[in-house]
C-alpha cells in the first residue's frame, strides 16, 4: 500500500485530559471507489477533504460509519479489539444505504498499519485508548437522489478518554415519549448517517433537563425499549440480565455481544428479548430492577443511575454501578488492555 | 452584502439536453454560523469546500436543505416561486434537526441577487429552469453526536431540464410494502438528508424491477399512502382529488400546496386525509381510479400510468396523463413562467 508521511507533526495534547474526538493524529486512511471498484488505500498526511459543494454527501446523507479502539499497554504493546467484527458490521450498513462492499481484510490491514504508525498516539492512561472512526461517504458531483457510483472511504484516528465527561459516575437517562429513533423496515440497525441526526434533538431537550442521554422506544408501538443511541442498554431485573433483541431497530452492538459473551460465561442469565417501558416500571416498583447499564465502543461500559419516564425519576441501584456491570467493565476493559486472558479470540495484536 | 466574482467563467452546456443537477453556475452564496451567531451573506465563485474530515457533516448528517427554481420569460424577466415558503420550510426543518434560524428576507434578498448575477445560466425552453438549492450543513470539527455549534449555509443553482429522463411521459412507481421512510414522532416532514439516504436501496430496487420510484406506506402500520421521497402524491378517485393529509410524516410539499390551491380554485373537490392502500385497490378494481400524479419542485406534476402493489400493475387512465394533472401542470407552470396570471401572489420578480 502507498504511505506518504506528514513532514511536519502535530503537537500532541494532554494525554490526562482527552475527552472525546477533539484530537487527531498526523494521518489519515484514504480509499476511492469509482468506476465499479475500489483503488489502494493509502496513508496520508491527515488533511482537510476537498467536497465539490454539489457533493451528494452534502445533501442526501448517503454515509455509514464505525468506531473501534487501539490500546497500548505499559510495555509499548499495542492491540485493538474484534476490529473485524466491526467491518463486517460496515460492510452491512453499506448494502442497507446501497453502497459498495468492500475488501475487509484489506481495509483491516491497511487500519493495523495506520495504527502502528500513529503508535505514539495512544495513551496509556486508565480510561483511554485511541479510537479509530472508519468512514465512508458519497462522492458524485451531481445532483438527484440516488446511490452515487463514486465514493470515499476514510478512516481517522483521534487519542481519547471516556465518552461521558464524568467518567464512571452514573449515567442519567431519559425515556424519550415523543420522538422515535427508527421503525420496522427502517435503518435502525444500521450505522448510518441520518440517524444520528435524527436523535439530536430529543438529546438536547434531555440535556436541559437534566439528563445526559435519552432511552429510545420502538417507533412503531412507543412501548419497547430499544437503545441509547451511542450505547445499547442492558438492565438487570431480579438477578437475571435482560437486554432488548436485535429486531432489526438497534444496533447490533460489539461490546453489546461481548458483554452477553463475558456475562453467560460468568454464570449470569442473560435474556436476549422484546422489553416493555411496563416492565421496567413494574420491576422499579416492586424493587427487583437491580441494575441498568449502557454498552458501546465509545461509552465502554456506562452504568446507569437514572431512568426518567412518564415523570419519574427511577433511581436504580441508589445511584452506583452495580455489581454485574462493573464485573463486565473490568472484564471486558482488561480483555481490551490485555491484562485479562482473551478466551474468546476477540483481541487482535498489532504490535 | 459581499460579492466575490469569478475571474473566469465556465462554458455553458447545451441547454437543450440540461437533465437534472448535473451543471453548475460561476457562483455561489456561503454564509457561516460561529459564536451563536450568523454571519454575512456572500457570494464567492463557486468552488470546493474544504471539510476537515473529523467534521460533523460527514459523520452524524446534521443537514437539511431545500429546492426551489427560477425562470427566465422570452423578455428576459426572471421569476422565482415561493421562495419565501422554501425558506419558511428550511427553518422548520432546522428546528427539527437542532440547527440553528436563520433570517429568511436576508437569505431571500442574498438568493435574489446570486440569481441575477447568474441570468445568463437560466435556460428559456419549455420544462428547463434554474434549479436554486440553499443547504445548511453541521460544521464543528470534533466527533460526538449533539447538536453543533457551527454551521455553513450555503446555495448552488443548476440549470435543469425535467427530473424524469422521460418528461411528461407517465411514470411507473412500485408501492413499497417492505422498507419505511418515517414513522410517528420521526422526521418524515423535515427535508434532512438522512430521509433520502434511508431511501436509496428500496429506489434502487423499484429501478431494477422496472420502476422509477417507490410510493412509501407508513412505518407505523405499512398501511397509508405517503409520498413518493422526491414528490408528493394526488390521486383522482371518482372525480374527487385526494392525496395524503400532513401528518408530521410527509414533507409539506410547496407544489402540493399550490395544486390544491390551483384544482380548488377551478372547483375540483380536493381531500386531505389518510388514504388506505387499500382503497386505491378497491377504487381500482370497481374502475373510479380516474389519475395518479406526484407533485414537487423537481418534478413539478408528474403523472404516474403504472402503480405496483402486491404483484398486481395497476395501469391507471390508461397509462397517459390525466385531464386534472394537465390541468395542474398547464396552470402551475404558467404561473411560475408568467405566462398565466398569477391570483396567488406566489410569483416573486427578481428582475
Amino acid at each position: 500500500m502507498k504511505i506518504k508521511l506528514a513532514q511536519t507533526r502535530k503537537q500532541k495534547p494532554d494525554f490526562n485530559n482527552l475527552g472525546f474526538g477533539k484530537y487527531f493524529t498526523d494521518h489519515m486512511l484514504v480509499m476511492y471507489y469509482s468506476n465499479g471498484k475500489w483503488g489502494e488505500p493509502e496513508i496520508v498526511p491527515y488533511e482537510e477533504l476537498k467536497l465539490d459543494p454539489c457533493t451528494n454527501i452534502l445533501h442526501y446523507g448517503q454515509g455509514i460509519f464505525e468506531g473501534v479502539k487501539a490500546y497500548k499497554n505499559d510495555e509499548g504493546k499495542i492491540n485493538t479489539f474484534r476490529l473485524n467484527d466491526n467491518l463486517d458490521r460496515m460492510n452491512r450498513s453499506a448494502a442497507r444505504l446501497c453502497m459498495p462492499q468492500f475488501d475487509t481484510k484489506v481495509v483491516f490491514d491497511a487500519i493495523c498499519e495506520l495504527v502502528k504508525i500513529e503508535e505514539d498516539w495512544i495513551p496509556t492512561a486508565k480510561g483511554t485508548s485511541l479510537y479509530i472512526r472508519p468512514t465512508m461517504i458519497a462522492n458524485d458531483k451531481a445532483l438527484g437522489v440516488h446511490a452515487a457510483k463514486n465514493y470515499i472511504f476514510f478512516v481517522i484516528l483521534s487519542p481519547v478518554g471516556n465518552y461521558y465527561a464524568h467518567g464512571l459516575t452514573p449515567t442519567k437517562i431519559m425515556i424519550e415519549e415523543k420522538y422515535a429513533r427508527s421503525c420496522i423496515g427502517g435503518t435502525g440497525e444500521c450505522k448510518c448517517m441520518g440517524n444520528y441526526a435524527a436523535s439530536i434533538l430529543a438529546g438536547e431537550i434531555a440535556n436541559q433537563k437534566g439528563y445526559d442521554q435519552v432511552l429510545w422506544l420502538d417507533g412503531n408501538y412507543m412501548k419497547y425499549v430499544e437503545e441509547v443511541g451511542s450505547m445499547n442498554i442492558f438492565f438487570v431485573l431480579n438477578g437475571v440480565v435482560v437486554t432488548p433483541m436485535l429486531d432489526g431497530n438497534i444496533l447490533d452492538g460489539i461490546t453489546r455481544r461481548s458483554t452477553i459473551a463475558v456475562l453467560k460465561d460468568a454464570g449470569y442469565k442473560v435474556e436476549e428479548r422484546h422489553i416493555e417501558i411496563k416492565e421496567l416500571v413494574d420491576a422499579y416498583n416492586n424493587g427487583t430492577f437491580d441494575e441498568c447499564f449502557g454498552t458501546g465502543t465509545a461509552a465502554v461500559i456506562s452504568p446507569v443511575g437514572v431512568l426518567h419516564y412518564n415523570g419519574v425519576d427511577m433511581v436504580i441501584n441508589d445511584n452506583k454501578m452495580g455489581k454485574i456491570a462493573e464485573y463486565a467493565y473490568n472484564t471486558i476493559t482488561g480483555i481490551q488492555t490485555g491484562k485479562i486472558e482473551d478466551k474468546f479470540g476477540w483481541v487482535i495484536k498489532i504490535k
